[in-house]
Formats: structure tokens, C-alpha cells, sequence
């Protein structure tokens, strides 16, 4: 079907809002990071579930690819449409209920990640994910991406925090399971392969999610360590100890910090090689947690430590670690990797994989942060006697530095931001040949034309 | 290929206590309800990895039917051979390792629950799974069937707790993704397939679980109250107030309780329609969560409450629970549920569920109980006119009943236990077609010939 073929049929399909012109599609056509773009595609942008199904028939029947679109807040191009027909989701934007007996709330695929925190809070609850993007990006990219952030380590990803889901199917079909079942096993866990399969498999319109109480006490230290050996230990220690109340372990190199605090104009709380950001929280309120906390780093050990003495102090902890992804700005455009590992293998990494980017890029700087509780880390590399987008050059050879050393210690190259057109290539290398002819055979079945966002995941060879 | 031969080809693949002689296997062929029997089966034990890969290969290439059996202690015929071979994990029970800095543990399939609780005690920490038959269920089997229990208000069910797996496909094939990643979005999460699919995909050998910190201070309650909406409201308020320190919350019928009391010879606590048993617990010493939990519910009007005052208060309490299995015994043969719901539709579904059987069945006793926190409730039903095994002849109408009532307030079939053959074929009543079509299409490619356990989820027809 030619472009205007399309749109004319788009056009009679549709009402007229739903089909954005030019200069309203543009801001959708290129991607958060500005290296991807949108090509001969129709922008539209349905205001309901009817639509979407009419819109996914049509395609279906006529072969055409659908890249379905959130907040377009994605990092690995996993938004970006080649022809056929760009469906953002941004109209679909109701809360739908809030369920207080099973602490969940239903809401649709459009809805600001924000605003369902806010829904939650005006509901005296807690939702928990938590992202930089949390003011732009989307519910339904935070489960097509199975996102993560910075409290996984208490509340688990995005993943752990959807009970229910409606989605159409590439055909039109709608599957709504939005019920909250807590308990359920009636063959095999269908919700969990659209979680995680970025636009894919289906079009998410709708989940249910789990809701948690608020957060009435809260204590944030930041303590300084010699190696990441010690650091590990520490999060041991107060995980034992504190269990649940221990929702942020975060981790921040001498560098990232140095950075950090002349960007921020903050001084540094500490003098260490590595820093540790802790914060822990409880459901009760007037809990004296610092008081636990303090004394606990102590007895442990953990001397070189700053308690947050007041919200102010608080919050000047969190700007500094916080900071460190505008402040690496500074150093030129990032080859940036978004890893995880088993915990006990992070020091291991760092030191290895540092070891070989300086062997081969001698002037290489690494800026390392990130969720040590979760074993995920921001591992960004910038090569400052390279000019602006000629770093790019470098990409493939530093990546399969980074990559040969993560897989070597049993970790991922995708921990929360997906495969996307950006990694798509590399999924070979952390799959094994039955589990990528499974996932075919799960999305010949689902989509067998073949229409639901095809440059990720597996993209044609040509 | 006829019994002899398949008895002889498999002698000479394997050790000769490999295969289990006929009073061996005996105790294997019968299930728990002593409902089902295995026929014509050969029972293998192997004690490798390496062993199962062997047998499946085998049996792929000769279409042999297998049937994996955990600690057989499943309720609805989940494990049971019709020919072929009946494969027992029992022998791959080591622990293999515990990974502190990542919580985890990574156990054989033929672990039984109570060894993996026991080596995670020993190692300080927590493996929360807990449930009736934890002295002899296997893990592999509480991974296949998604188990639950006690504690999944606070900690989820065995699918929540599972980092990875270890599987033998039917054609042999070792796919093993053992490590600890807390963070992993590579292409669709084949995990969750394998977890709940009753042993229909493969053949679960190793899995890699969380582990918690264990529990210091405890505080144990028993409430009565006049009616489930005022339970409900008791669990909105203390799960809100303490979060993850509730850890049960359980619901027992008037009826339910005067059976356990009668059986255990232990005095009914308080006299009421509704009774709820809470626990809190905190990973903290000596919090005074009892002080807490008195104050609390003396505060939100929840006056009939007796706070145990001891640890043997505390096991009495839980015996009264614990016992009603046992107790209802002294009613006859049952027809048990398993069944689970929206929490907020517990109170609907009870009045007109019981209604609707007392109607049908004028003489009909039901023991209500179960695990409220998370919505999943023991309704089990008893024929006091009817003559033991006769029950069994109203099963397909009381069922119906339930099972109508069950879906009408959006709820599941099968909570905790499976669907294994016992409800089979309820299976399209629960999901949609496009869901059975494509668990069809995963099964199909995982087990081309349809070899694993064949008598569950999608039974042949004929």
C-alpha cells in the first residue's frame, strides 16, 4: 500500500484527532537520545481501546508494521518506525480504579509513570517505580521494557509490579486479565512474555499494579569506601539487618562524584575512593531509623559515614548522586551501557573490564555509578581526544570489551533498558538457540505477519 | 515400542538403580488423595543431570510419554503416568551453593522444601516458602506448579521467588540461566513459561531462589469479627499501618473453628462469626510489635482480639489453623476448592456461593478458611447424607456451582494446587482462546511430540 494509500485509509478508519499532522508527528519521529528517526510513517495517536483494535485489524489485514510509542523516553531506539504507522499511546491517559482491599490500581498504557505515584499518594499508598524519566515516560513502555530504577532493590522492576494486563493482540483481539489475582496458576504465565517484549507481541492498553502502604520514616547515609569488596559487605550487613527498610543501595566512584559535586556545587560529604548512598524507610512513623542506622554503621565498621541531618541534607545526598548523568555531559558524548551482574561478581568487573579499556583506549575515562543492590551499573566511557559523534566509531569496539567481560561474569548486556534496534544484534549472545527459536514460535503465533514493531528484537537480516 | 523393550533400552542406557524395581516404584504410582494410578509405567531415578538429559533424549526420539514427579504430594493429579516413563527427581537433591552478596541460593529440583528452609536457617537467612507438605513437596515440583501457602501476602508465591532455572528440554537440550540477576530484560522472559507449567516444557533440574533475612521479633493475634467486610477492613488497616511485617493474615469460619478446636482439644480463643489470625513480624530484635499491634487494633474499634502472650499461646493459635484440615476429616469425603479471587470480592462470593450450594444441596457443610491476605481461600464442601466415595458423584455439580460463583467475581479455578488432570479440561472456562492457542503453539515447539506429561492442562480428547 503506497504512503498515501495508507493515510487515506488511516483517514477513514479514524477520527481526524487521532491522525497527527507533520509538525505534531516530528516531536514523536526522534528518539530521547537524538540518534534515532522515524521514516515515511503515519503518526496516530487513538484516544481509546475501540481504536486501537480498529487500527491493529486494519494493519493486520493489510501488512502494514505498527512501532507502538509511549513518552518516547527509551535509550535503545526501541520507538522508532521505518514505514507503516506510529502508534502512540499518549491518549489512553485514565486512571481507571483503585482497588484499596487489594491494594491495586488499574490504569491505562498512556498515563504518566507520575502521575500514577500520584494517584497512588492522593490514596495515602505507595507506587513504587521510580525513574529519571518518571515525569514523561509511560506505564505501558515501563512494562513493554520491563523498567527499573532506583528502589528495584526493595520493590523489584516493573515486571514484579504489574498483577494484571490488557492488551490487543497484532490482530485485534483484545486479552483483558486487569482482575487482582494474587494467587493464580491456569497454565502457562502469558502476562509475563508481554512484560518485557517491547511492542512486540502486542499493544499493552491497560494494567492493573500492585499498590504499597506509604513510607512514614525515612534515614540516608553516605558513607565512604576503601574498594567495592567493602561496599559489598556493607549492603550485606544492612540488608541483614534491616531487611525491607532498605529500599536504595547506590553506588558512586571517586570520579562520578568529583563531577557530580562541581556540577551540583555541593561538596563532597566524604574523601574515599568509592561512596555508598543508603537510605532506608518504614511504614511506621517516628521510627528513629538514623538512630538504628548509625549505630549499626558503626558497630560495623563503617566510620567514614554522613547521617542526612535534615530533608535539606537529604536531598543535597540525592542531587549529588543524582547529578552524575548531566555532569558526565561535560566530558563529551558517552558510549553508555546499561549492565547488571550478580553482586558478587561487581568488584571483579570494575576492576577487569577497567583494566582492558585502558589497555586499549589509553585515554579513556569510565564514569561508574549505579543500583550496587541490584547489581546494576551505569558503566559510561568517554574517549576526550575524540571529537563529538566520531566517538561512535569507537562504539562497537568498546562495547565488545564491556560485553565480553559482563558475560564472563554471568551478567547481562540489557538490565532495564531493554534490546531495542540499538542491541538488537547482540541478543544472540546472551540467548541460547532454543530459547531465540522459542520467542520466534511465541511471535509467529502472536503476530504472524510480522507487523508489531520489526526493527526490534529480531530485525530482518537485510 | 512395547513394554519389555522399553524396559530393556532403558536398562542399557542407564545405572542399573536408575530404575526403581516394581515395590519401588509402587509407592510412586499413587498419588496423595490416593485418587489416581499411575499404569504401565517404568519409574526412573535418575542421579545426574547428565542422567536426565540422557532419558529425555531417549525418549524424545521414541515418543516414550514422561511424566516429572517431585515429592508427589500433589492435590489434582498433576504427576501420575499413563505408560511410559514416570521420571522422579528425588535423587538431585544437593544444595549446590549459597551467594550471599546476592541473597541466593542455587538447590536441585529434588531438594524437598524443609532441607532448602533448613540450609538457608544455617546460613543466617530465610527462604520463606512455606506450606502443609514442606517435609516432603520437592522444589522442582513447587516450581512447576507455582506453589503459595502461607506467606505470600508478604514474600509472593514460588514464582516470585525464583532468579533462574535450570531445565532439560524434551529433546534434551540443557538451558541453564543460574545466575543471580536482579535486572535482565534480553527478549521475552522464558522463565515464567517453565514456572506454573506443570511440568509440560521441561524438565526442571536446578533453580537458583531469593533468600530473605530471617525474622527476629514476632507478634501473633487472633480477631474475631461479625462479618468478612469488617476482616477486610482489618486487613486494609494493618497491612497499611505495619507494610511488610504482616506476613499472614488467615481466615477461619465459625464452623472451621469449632471442628480444630474440638480436634486439637484446644479452647476457642473468642467467640465470633469470623475469625482472623495476624502475624507481624520485623528482621529486628526486640521491636515490641506486640505493644504495636495491640494498640493498633484497639484504635480502629477491633475490640475481640487476643495477643499471644507466649511462644506456646503463639503455636496454639496456629494449631487451631493448621488442624482444620485434619479436623474436617471427621465429615467425610470432601470436594475441595482451591480456588482465589479478588480480595474485595471475598465477602460477595461467600454469601452467594453458600446460598447457591445450601439451595442445591439442603444437607451440604462448608468449611471456609484460608489465606485472606492474598485472597485464596480452602472452600471445601462435605455430604453428610452421603456414603464416602459417593461424594464423588455430586463432584461434577457442586463444582459447577463454585466454579460459576468463583468467575463471576472475576477470580481463578486453580489458586495454588494446579490444574494437572483433575481440571483439565475447566481450562478454556478461564482462558481465552488466543491465550490456549498460543500455549498450544509454546508447547508445540518446546515438545514437537507432545511427550511431556500428556495428562495435564491439555489432555488428548479422546
Amino acid at each position: 500500500m503506497s504512503p498515501e494509500a495508507l493515510k487515506n485509509a488511516l483517514q477513514n478508519l479514524l477520527a481526524p484527532h487521532e491522525l497527527l499532522d507533520d509538525a505534531d508527528a516530528q516531536a514523536l519521529f526522534i528518539d530521547q537520545r537524538r540518534r534515532y528517526h522515524s521514516q515515511n510513517a503515519i503518526a496516530l495517536m487513538p484516544d481509546s481501546v475501540a481504536g486501537v483494535q480498529k487500527i491493529m485489524r486494519f494493519c493486520h489485514e493489510n501488512r502494514i508494521p505498527v512501532t507502538p510509542q509511549g513518552g518516547n523516553t527509551g535509550l535503545v531506539g526501541g520507538s522508532v518506525a521505518q514505514g507503516g504507522v506510529l502508534l502512540n499511546l499518549s491518549r489512553l491517559n485514565q486512571i481507571r480504579r483503585i482497588n484499596l482491599p487489594d491494594n491495586a490500581i488499574t490504569v491505562e498504557a498512556g498515563c504518566v509513570l507520575a502521575q500514577v505515584q500520584k494517584a497512588a499518594a492522593e490514596a495515602s499508598r505507595l507506587f513504587p517505580l521510580s525513574l529519571a524519566s518518571e515525569g514523561s515516560c509511560q506505564i505501558g513502555g515501563n512494562i513493554a521494557c520491563n523498567a527499573g530504577g532506583l528502589n528495584v532493590l526493595r520493590y523489584g522492576t516493573m515486571r514484579d509490579l504489574v498483577l494484571g494486563l490488557e492488551v490487543v493482540l497484532a490482530d485485534g483481539t483484545l486479552v483483558s486479565h486487569l482482575e487482582t489475582l494474587h494467587k493464580n496458576t491456569t497454565g502457562y504465565e502469558i502476562k509475563h512474555l508481554f512484560i518485557g517484549s517491547e511492542g512486540t507481541l502486542g499493544i499493552i492498553t491497560a494494567a492493573t499494579l500492585k499498590l504499597f502502604p506509604q513510607l512514614r520514616s525515612i534515614a540516608t547515609a553516605w558513607v565512604g569506601v576503601e574498594n567495592i569488596n567493602q561496599a559489598i559487605e556493607l549492603l550485606i550487613s544492612v540488608r541483614n539487618a534491616f531487611a525491607e527498610r532498605l529500599i536504595s543501595c547506590e553506588l558512586v566512584s571517586r570520579f562520578a562524584l568529583d563531577l557530580s559535586s562541581r556540577f551540583s556545587q555541593i561538596s563532597q560529604p566524604i574523601d574515599a575512593e568509592w561512596h555508598i548512598l543508603i537510605e532506608l524507610s518504614d511504614s511506621l512513623p517516628d521510627i528513629p531509623l538514623d538512630e538504628y542506622l548509625g549505630e549499626h554503621l558503626y558497630h560495623h565498621g563503617f566510620h567514614h559515614t554522613v547521617l542526612a541531618q535534615s530533608e535539606q541534607q537529604r536531598q543535597d545526598l540525592w542531587t549529588l548522586r543524582e547529578n552524575i548523568s548531566a555532569a558526565q555531559k561535560g566530558l563529551g558524548v558517552s558510549i553508555k551501557h546499561d549492565i547488571a551482574m550478580p553482586i558478587e561478581r561487581v568488584t571483579e568487573f570494575i576492576q577487569q573490564c577497567g583494566q582492558a579499556l585502558n589497555t586499549a583506549f589509553p585515554q579513556i575515562q569510565i564514569v561508574v555509578f549505579g543500583h550496587l543492590g541490584d547489581g546494576s551499573l551505569h558503566y559510561n566511557t568517554f574517549l576526550p581526544d575524540v571529537l563529538d559523534n566520531r566517538v561512535y566509531e569507537s562504539e562497537n569496539a568498546v562495547n565488545q570489551i564491556v560485553y565480553q567481560h559482563v558475560l564472563a561474569c554471568g551478567g547481562t548486556i540489557a538490565a532495564e533498558h531493554g534490546i531495542g534496534s540499538l542491541k538488537a544484534y547482540h541478543l544472540n549472545s546472551v540467548r541460547l538457540p532454543a530459547e531465540i527459536a522459542l520467542m520466534q514460535a511465541i511471535k509467529a503465533q502472536l503476530d504472524p505477519h510480522g507487523i508489531l514493531n520489526p526493527n526490534v528484537l529480531f530485525p530482518k537480516e537485510n
